[in-house]
């Protein structure tokens, strides 16, 4: 474990110090992030922000009378195109905002980071910056037995959301889009980090976990499926549960739900677009889609994914997934880093 | 084209003669079939019902007074498992309810079956009992020159269904499950059987049509939707707008969305999964869950799934989809088969 993370998380005065990375995200447009920071602001009174980007941000934030003993500004002119390939991402870009904001982490100065920037720059950013967690001897030890790439005892990281499944109750979904393309030794590592994360974020013990596919029996399904779930279950470690249908992901059948970066992203993808046209009617409609949707059922709570499997909290926001959206994920980098979730995963991996 | 398809799709009193294979599904129960017959025969007053399945079925159909003069009932007494394997298919079962039913379309007796049998056996059947459609010689050029392989002129059959995207508006989703692994060639077939089917059964010319993805960025995505992106574009017969994202499915973008019959399934089954939550709640909540639906919506109007690519038409309903997906289902097969689905289909192809 690098020893970034043995750093205190708060800061003396109980504040939650929070980097944002105000660039990012497909609108350019300055506005949105700060209704985010001053929503974010609201709902949790004890974050404290420190926020890079352009200085037009700056302007902005002033202007708008946001509470200035509750953020620092830096200015961070540069921003990362979201389909910039590994190798510019780590070369070209040494005073991007995103850059800029998990140094802040790393140096002790925050204790996560939310960019709201492109999937494949912040995973590469991150695995740089923060450096990517181990697997246990003993789980290193199956995986070679089984037949699975080994690469020198990292974990291969992923990001994962909190899914709703019933008031004040989640499940975890896992990869979300971190890996498009897949093999069944990632879904492993991703059950791995699924379990480590529900028990130690949501205070799961033994948490139950199951592949998605497109259907339960034994048989179903792609390759892929049917090999991560040999090698899941013949890891003792691991709650197994078999297989999950895409329309039970709501249901509580399973506290974490392993999956390819691209079945992942899509299944999310879909229940969102479903949940939208519920709320997208106009008049009496929208009023009564309010009052019809679960309470503990709100679209943008979905949003906050975690980047698991590095030494450093990253939090990505959705894309124009709107201010409320970010502010969310905002929380949810705040809630996270209060419970010094980095360090307890990496731990628990440790200790399968 | 087998001279199947050239016989009378319509008896001489105008009626629409259906098979059922009264059989498969999840339920072993018979009544839920029951009910299913009496809902779609109230919706659709020239439904025929050609049903096959054991003798509790025809006892409870005639207890529950269906409308004698609307069904024939033929014993079939042999449920087909749902994940039996091909070859067992094919030889172990040679008086199943399913087989029965096609061969009853086969044969001219009716213009489409019904099944909420296993995806694997039904395509299997249907293949072998209508076999499998061809593509033009232009088509097959296209994929020679740009290495495709070509297989004898046959295309890859696929599950499809419609997507409702606007009141009375509805674009098609392909693949849905027939097949879990797909190769980029695939998409490519799916992307000519779901223009055809757009064009002929949703009577859209030049249908909008575009690869379900994790991004609309060009880069974005795994090499499989790269590839077929690729192949799709170099086709000037389709009319390609790129990648489409899982939560713009219901957003009327395009009209033909391509997937894999893995994503395709995660996708539509993570939608019902949602649209049920909103449906799910008891006493006032269900009230108003209901009239905050946009009419358009309704989640048993995913089912429903109409086999594209042999010659012959083969509707698959989810199992355990309830009665009134299967009777929505049985409505489908009707509907379908009063356009001549599987002729123009392949017509359509030849034309390209």
């Amino acid at each position: 474990m690098g020893k970034v993370l043995d750093k205190s998380i708060k800061s003396a005065d109980d504040k939650i110090r929070v980097a944002l990375d105000g660039t990012g995200g497909d609108v350019r447009d300055t506005l949105p992030v700060v209704e985010a920071v001053r929503f974010a602001m609201a709902i949790y009174p004890n974050l404290y922000l420190l926020i890079f980007g352009p200085s037009q941000l700056e302007t902005d934030l002033i202007k708008s009378g946001v509470d200035a003993s509750r953020f620092e500004f830096h200015l961070a002119q540069q921003a990362i195109p979201q389909d910039e390939n590994p190798r510019s991402v780590l070369k070209r870009y040494p005073h991007a905002a995103m850059l800029k904001a998990m140094e802040a982490v790393k140096e002790g100065n925050a204790v996560s980071m939310i960019s709201s920037g492109g999937t494949g720059p912040l995973v590469t950013l991150a695995r740089h910056v923060f450096g990517v967690q181990k697997l246990s001897a003993n789980t290193l030890k199956l995986k070679e037995k089984l037949g699975m790439p080994v690469r020198s005892g990292a974990v291969r990281p992923c990001f994962s959301a909190k899914i709703p499944v019933a008031p004040n109750r989640f499940a975890l979904m896992l990869d979300l889009g971190a890996n498009a393309s897949c093999t069944a030794s990632d879904l492993f590592d991703f059950a791995h980090l699924g379990s480590a994360c529900a028990s130690e974020y949501l205070e799961i013990s033994n948490p139950r976990t199951a592949i998605l596919n497109i259907g339960v029996e034994q048989g179903k399904g792609t390759p892929l499926v049917q090999k991560a779930r040999h090698y899941i279950e013949h890891d003792k470690s691991i709650h197994s549960t078999g297989f999950i249908e895409a329309n039970r992901i709501f249901c509580d059948d399973a506290d974490v739900i392993v999956t390819d970066g691209f079945s992942g992203n899509i299944a999310l993808k879909a229940a969102e677009g479903v949940a939208e046209l519920f709320s997208k009617g106009s008049g009496f409609k929208k009023i009564v889609a309010k009052m019809a949707r679960p309470d503990w059922l709100l679209p943008w709570q979905y949003n906050g994914s975690v980047l698991l499997g590095v030494n450093g909290l990253v939090i990505k926001s959705h894309a124009s997934a709107g201010k409320e959206a970010l502010a969310v994920a905002m929380v949810e980098a705040a809630r996270s880093a209060n419970s010094n979730l980095a360090i307890k995963v990496q731990e628990h991996l440790l200790n399968f």
